[in-house]
């Protein structure tokens, strides 16, 4: 069994790995801090672990997350570069779901999240967490940056496109939505249900944190450096993305070979679902299970390739993926306690 | 391996059937039938389930349900009345999800499901299946009817009040809530999402089918014919029930000791919690489990007992509570396949 | 030109009353205060007013006031009670939409509303507001006491029973259901979309502010004091409440004559809707209008009415009822600017 | 007052049309048809207009339509081309909701709607009744071709670009997003709330009917052929239409001018609000009024100019710009009846 610690666990993220390790069969979760909330039990804030988590959240405590095998960071950014180099002393491996070790370029990272960088080394030796992209590297990390919602969402729907070169990387446009657990658990106006639950914006559309890692995956991918334009918007529901992605083909005869290429390149993949072209994948066929799914179209007499691409955001672009990535760490099935079906209605 | 079949797999509960096997280790679907979609892979009509089931609805085969060890129908009222005889000759156990095994009064569920009974018989011999009232007969019978949606969470919440005498029998309210899912998967006007996805109201006000089944089982639990009013809403909403429950306590003494009693009632009880005094149970602290979650509460100087109950209505209310009793009917741990948290948020 | 100010516009009564008064011909609002704001034009709050309202959120100025016509409360508990003395001895009308004013029963609203009443003589002179019932009261009021939501849905549903003996008034039930809004603006992580935007629940079952106003306005009718009980709920929508009643009718023959009596006791109110025997209202009906409708059920062999009320919790609820109050005490025709059909769909 | 007639009410358009006309000072509905529900009082299907409107559906009557000052169509495409012939000859003026006169490329019409068109008179002779391109010949048309809903807000976020040829016009890109209410009120399984409620998808991405028409319209805005991708996707709300446009600009230094640009090109409109740069329009700031509002966004170093354009697909996307149609047909303000604010929350 994996001894697991979860740090910050009050979140929508910190509840759903909870929610996925209670049915994960070698995995143990051993403590779940939280400053706030030290004391209450987990099941009193969460009532659906209400019979399967008897833990409480309890003060963050060096010497309790030294003695797991890994731990999940479910913080706000900020934290987790501040308390990973301790750990990774210690030997521990860590599995960091938020933004601090994703971006290798730390003026970058600094220009966006408004601090300095305090874990230059560590920032360097993460390893991003796609499993889709760095599978082999994950299995050797001791520290995981999981990606952003979004980021997973747009990077495995034009990753294809630009491992081939066959668009043009200088015109990308990925229009994102997203349901409201994306925004966290605080008590923001602007979250009420009764602010945004019957009505649809963008936000963010003059720049958003999530572009700069987008751009640095996609750029990756296409072996040089892409443009990129993201605009995300809240959709009134509560788990989902779905991103909308155009790309311009460089040589449309490439039209008739982009459904196989797509098949082929995720092949292996358990979590990437290649639907029939012209299908239209919907957030509710992914609602709590780690898959995504994507489907590609195209218009008439148009040289624009469209791809359809959904996540749960929670899931595949958070917990899911940080306990996809725990099982390659530790040398399981990729699988193991993200295998049931989405629910659907 | 359980060899299951699964008559009407179309609608919601059929779905919601499929959902929670695929993940059962002790049993295999190995037909779904649909005169309607014959011919159609069950992953087209529901694209949560690709990856996880290959099957592809058929037409119904007396052989083939034969075959198998267990078949649930997911049908609407009065198929299975007419298919449950011949299964029954050829030593096939059956979980109904239908209404047609509910009711013991023939003469009252021809007035409210509109025709005849074709089968005395099997309505006389069929066990109603809310095991916490009935499992032992379950664990011993060929055919199970498994209760309604609204049934489910109206009796678990009234119970312990009945079978002890605390209350006036004559004087029972439930004010029920449903969402949409409840409805099935029909494509009525009366259930677009334009039409009810942001508004609320009573229906079936005037009398519901779920009336009679709900008072054939208080009575049973008093002991003697129950008075009991019930009105159902619609929630702009997917899945959920909520049922707050109104009784005149005989002895206002015996608020001092409702919460132990309920305690104790369910206290070996996997799927029904006992929240503590004054609590509010929400609907998606069950979502997608098979859990009844209550509660009591008491206004001063008032000698009414308010129950507040709370299901899933596809799990509890229908597919889970059919796969629970599978499993007391073939022995094995009650829990198999229901074992994951709900999905909140 | 009735000058209007409004004091506390930041919340939803406020931005109803503006929605609302933007389009009566006879009133004109000269200032809207918050404390929080002051200084931040009104639109850039509510951009459905961009183009409507010009006015920006400022400072209570006591000078401003009292050079009103009339002035609405949209404040908290608390605030109206320390500032309407002055406003009264400067012969300004008012409209107090807060709790502040409805209780006749000083103690009653200290035990309820957690602080001591500081104008007990104003509390006496408050004229209840509501119109169905105090129409010549309010018209010659300086201070008006505007009901709550819940108790005007359970109020008019209950009134025309309770006025004429017909029910046994110790045994009333309301189990009432608001939209998100009921619960205001503020950033509350219950109120969250990602909390509640998908579940239904209970809430307040214990005991919550409304029963003891429910409770003196029912007594008022039936001549006597009453014994309710009441439950709200929660429903994942913006707007509406609906209020599903239950009372023991002493005598069943007059079952006959429910609906004739209903609809004479309500003929000549414009607000008023009793709709047909067995209809089942919806709170979409009465979307953004000043309506209440109502229809009356019984089930088979019941001497139980059942009564089902909506309302749109904003407008019949609060800022809709204060201007038709305002109408009233101005001698306005009493459905200037309330005069537009509800939005549906 | 205008005598209006409308030809098939009884969907969402209809209904939004008699709301709107409920309180126009002008106009009186003298019949509203349906085939299918003649008869049946127009209250009964839409209980938001009791008291509101005592007209009854009925048959249609070419002698009742001849006699109309102005007859709307509400209906399915197919029907507005057969029957506005003779409503011309007998001086009728129509204001078509449908899509039937919107395209004047009628091989382009038949390949999109499945069926020969069959008044290529009238369809060469329609004005496309977008007021802020084409108010002069409204006013003076018989027949005005109201536009879609979602060629309404793309057209009118891209105009002030392509107007002034600032972009490239061969790479247009609308990602749009519509409530509910926009695939019309018929049972379509796919609109149930079970269905949708809860979940977010592309759909039409192939190609769906607006886009010849967006194409039309923004050609003849450019003065030459454009090429634009347009994507619809469904959104878990009833009403409202968000566009996100993306075009490259020709010459970035243009970027500093395009705010006053686009504030001078609607300077005039009464109905289309240019929000400060920056800003993120939301769709309940527009629900129920007749406003498009949209706003300019920029990406750091980036060409593409980002457009956000918000509409009520049910007014402005059809009954409130077919009620501003009338408006300028009959030479009234055109304003009238389409004042009121938009209903938030």
């Amino acid at each position: 069994m994996i001894k697991v610690g979860i740090v910050g666990g009050t979140g929508y993220t910190g509840v759903e790995l909870l929610r996925i390790l209670a049915v994960h069969p070698e995995a143990e979760v051993v403590c779940i801090t939280s400053r706030s909330e030290a004391g209450m039990p987990v099941a009193d804030m969460y009532p659906n672990l209400r019979g399967h988590v008897d833990l409480a959240f309890s003060e963050p405590d060096a010497g309790v997350l030294a003695g797991c095998d890994l731990v999940f960071f479910a913080t706000p950014h900020g934290v987790a570069m501040r308390m990973v180099p301790e750990l990774m002393a210690a030997g521990v491996r860590v599995v960091d779901l938020s933004a601090d070790f994703r971006l290798k370029d730390l003026d970058t990272w600094a220009d966006w999240y408004g601090m300095a960088h305090e874990s230059a080394e560590w920032a360097e030796k993460a390893v991003y967490g796609l499993p889709e992209v760095a599978r082999a590297a994950i299995r050797d990390a001791q520290l995981v940056a999981n990606p952003g919602c979004y980021p997973t969402a747009v990077q495995l729907g034009f990753l294809p496109l630009l491992e081939q070169g066959l668009v043009n990387p200088a015109r990308l446009i990925a229009d994102a939505k997203s349901g409201a657990s994306g925004a966290g658990r605080q008590g923001k106006i602007g979250m009420l249900h009764g602010e945004i639950g019957e009505s649809f914006k963008a936000y963010g559309a003059s720049g958003h944190r999530h572009l700069p890692e987008i751009r640095q995956g996609l750029s990756a991918a296409a072996g040089k450096g892409v443009g990129v334009t993201f605009v995300p918007h809240l959709v009134p529901m509560i788990r989902g993305i779905e991103a909308t992605l155009y790309a311009e083909l460089v040589d449309v005869a490439d039209f008739d070979r982009l459904q196989s290429l797509y098949e082929a390149r995720y092949e292996n993949e358990p979590f990437v679902d290649v639907m029939p072209f012209g299908c239209h994948p919907e957030t509710r066929s992914v609602r709590g299970a780690n898959h995504c799914r994507m489907a590609l179209h195209r218009q008439e007499n148009s040289n624009i390739v469209i791809v359809s691409s959904v996540i749960d955001n929670l899931v595949k672009g958070a917990a899911g993926q940080a306990v996809q990535n725990m099982n390659i760490m530790f040398g399981l099935d990729e699988r193991l306690g993200l295998s049931a079906p989405a629910l659907l209605p």
